[in-house]
């Protein structure tokens, strides 16, 4: 079936689901939750987030330089989906919807404190494309609480959640095994 | 605990794996798997594809400014992964591992027949983000055997796979019905 083209970014999922903290120049705290969010380099290790002119988090990191990006797992995955709603600039959405943060060990927005994988980002690039601007952060602390492996997450202990598109989230299924020979 | 930050890509996953296809100038197919992969823009539609310069599926999308994202699922991951290994210029890996061909619509690059959700990508850009390279394609087709209300994938009949590091995949697990208020 032929999908219309306003629709083909659906395609593309499920995406992780990432609550991503900033500051204003006045230290005031803003969350807000993204799904256009993923690794865009190893070493040096960068990650892109792809937000919106018009929102609070784009302008914050435009002053500010810096962002948190905090992974949403099931324990709080409405919570941080209501901090979507628009509140006015220096409103702390944490503070609305019962989330917790504390600091951050290199840059100024908080970490979430109930989020269990943590990335502390400083921007280093930012990129029209089409009606989104990926901020390209680079990442300086890195902080996950169970892993298996290698630093793989643990999913079942972690319980990240994934987005469709619209109300359709996904947990993390079952591990499939495949062999890379290269 | 804290990641080594060479690790902290790992810690962006799971994602959706694709099999991009690419032509060379002489039409001859060339067909590997990648993650850093994912939508960057609704209208018009846009997705990026992180690729390294060594690899011919960078060398082909330079050459023709085109390619096909076919999504990855169970029925032929283990194909699709083994198309990773590097074989000489001009050698169709679609061949080597067994999987089949289509014309696309609009593109020179084939759909794989396996897959079930094909995304046509034409080039508009190419940005360098550390080791990665990011092709940018607008989506000019997009195609998905199995949906559910509003064109969001089924991913039960679907069956995408997703890559967290190393031999560790995923399947999609149960739906999470989210209230979103905007």
């Amino acid at each position: 079936m032929k999908v219309p083209l306003s629709n083909a970014y659906k395609l593309l999922s499920p995406r992780i689901v990432v609550l991503v903290t900033t500051v204003d120049e006045k230290g005031r705290i803003n969350a807000a939750p993204f799904s256009f969010c993923g690794p865009i380099s190893i070493d040096p290790p960068m990650l892109s987030i792809g937000v919106r002119k018009f929102q609070h988090t784009y302008q914050n990191i435009k002053k500010t330089g810096e962002f948190v990006v905090n992974l949403v797992t099931e324990e709080f995955a409405q919570k941080a989906i209501d901090c979507e709603k628009a509140y006015p600039q220096g409103v702390n959405e944490l503070e609305k919807v019962m989330l917790h943060w504390c600091d951050s060990e290199k840059v100024k927005p908080p970490r979430i404190k109930e989020a269990k994988i943590h990335l502390e980002c400083k921007l280093r690039n930012e990129i029209e494309t089409g009606d989104h601007i990926m901020m390209v952060g680079e990442i300086v602390v890195a902080n996950v609480e169970a892993v298996k492996e290698n630093y793989i997450p643990d999913f079942e202990k972690l319980k990240v959640i994934m987005h469709a598109s619209g109300e359709s989230f996904y947990s993390v299924g079952r591990e499939i095994k495949l062999k890379r020979e290269k």
